[in-house]
């Protein structure tokens, strides 16, 4: 049994897309930000960064977030970051088919991908509303958040012309990678960018809203 | 054959130390950022992101970075971002023992801590440096300046105190999460932190600096 900690709009859209198209048993739990859930004592044991997603693997009790990892190996535990989420559930269920499990290569590829949008494109995009983990100011705020279509419509226009495969970001194969590009492109909106600037992004989308398991995670 | 983009200082020293544990025939060619050669036509052919580490793997001509991922399986390619260099070499030389493969739930908790380095500690450190990727004023610089002591104390104590297994980040097994975590924690010193306030972390720095592999990928 798998429970995803999510709030609805995050990030931890990605990991609802892949659990949906897998045949696992799970339940999500919706974190509410608006009443700042993630930042109470009972979520931080769950996940002391205060983020979503977090996903808790088996159901019984949950294990505090132990010192030594290779402890809870195989047995319960909690799992954060987005691109840890999405590769152990490619890994976990195979036969969704939602990594190229068996070539170092394009996996190295695919991780390359993901950790591309956590650490730079899912980052530009924080700049807008989360200002305040870098900086103190309310002027540095506004200048940061000013920055924010340009810098995504840069990102985009690199994913566009170098990274984004046909039909899926690595080519043929559908995987993770598509679930979390499709999470992030839903933010152009409202950070200011046209989508349809970017004509293979938006190609992309439109797929995407096609799949029934990502219209089911909409849902959620 | 391998052939690592690094610069001295930067992340890409993960990329090195993992290379100098295993038995990879490589070589190291520095991108100099005092000539700003990350940013010139030669290197952004290689990588359009203009940021090392760039891990070109197999010698021979270097495919220009394909549309379609899936088309350079195996043979030649361009890996860049360090979680998914460091893995791939975890993948690629089991015999250098750096991942827990064939366990899933250990893997992706590697994962996770790889991921958070690079999206939340990197880029907290970034801040002193690098304000300009993501405002446009010197008094958002100054104030981003300011907060990385804070935010580099707060991050590493989640580490001190949640993440950092004995004697490794995993606990008994010695991985590509210890070259990472050792990369950033000498940035500490620079970004005005004491290192011995992290009682853990410091042992770990300095049972890193006793591997031969580490002072060898510190000569580069």
């Amino acid at each position: 049994m798998l429970t995803l900690f999510h709030a609805p709009g995050a990030c931890s859209l990605a990991s609802c897309i892949a659990l949906e198209e897998t045949d696992a048993e799970f339940e999500i739990k919706t974190v509410s930000f608006a009443d700042g859930e993630q930042h109470k004592a009972d979520y931080l044991r769950l996940n002391p960064k205060g983020r979503v997603p977090a996903l808790v693997v088996n159901d019984g009790t949950v294990a505090a977030h132990s010192k030594d990892a290779t402890s809870s190996q195989g047995t319960k535990g909690v799992l954060t970051e987005t691109p840890a989420i999405l590769f152990y559930l490619a890994q976990q269920f195979p036969q969704a088919n939602l990594a190229p499990l068996g070539d170092n290569f394009a996996l190295a590829q695919m991780q390359s991908f993901n950790s591309f949008l956590c650490s730079t494109v899912h980052v530009a995009h924080a700049h807008k509303l989360r200002g305040a983990r870098w900086a103190n100011k309310e002027s540095s705020y506004e200048d940061m958040r000013a920055k924010v279509p340009e810098n995504m419509s840069t990102l985009f226009t690199m994913i566009e012309e170098t990274y984004l495969g046909q039909p899926w970001v690595l080519g043929e194969q559908y995987s993770i990678c598509d679930a979390y590009l499709y999470t992030i492109a839903r933010w152009l909106e409202g950070d200011g960018v046209d989508i349809t600037a970017f004509p293979r992004v938006n190609a992309h989308f439109k797929r995407m809203e096609d799949r029934p398991a990502v219209q089911r995670a909409l849902r959620h």
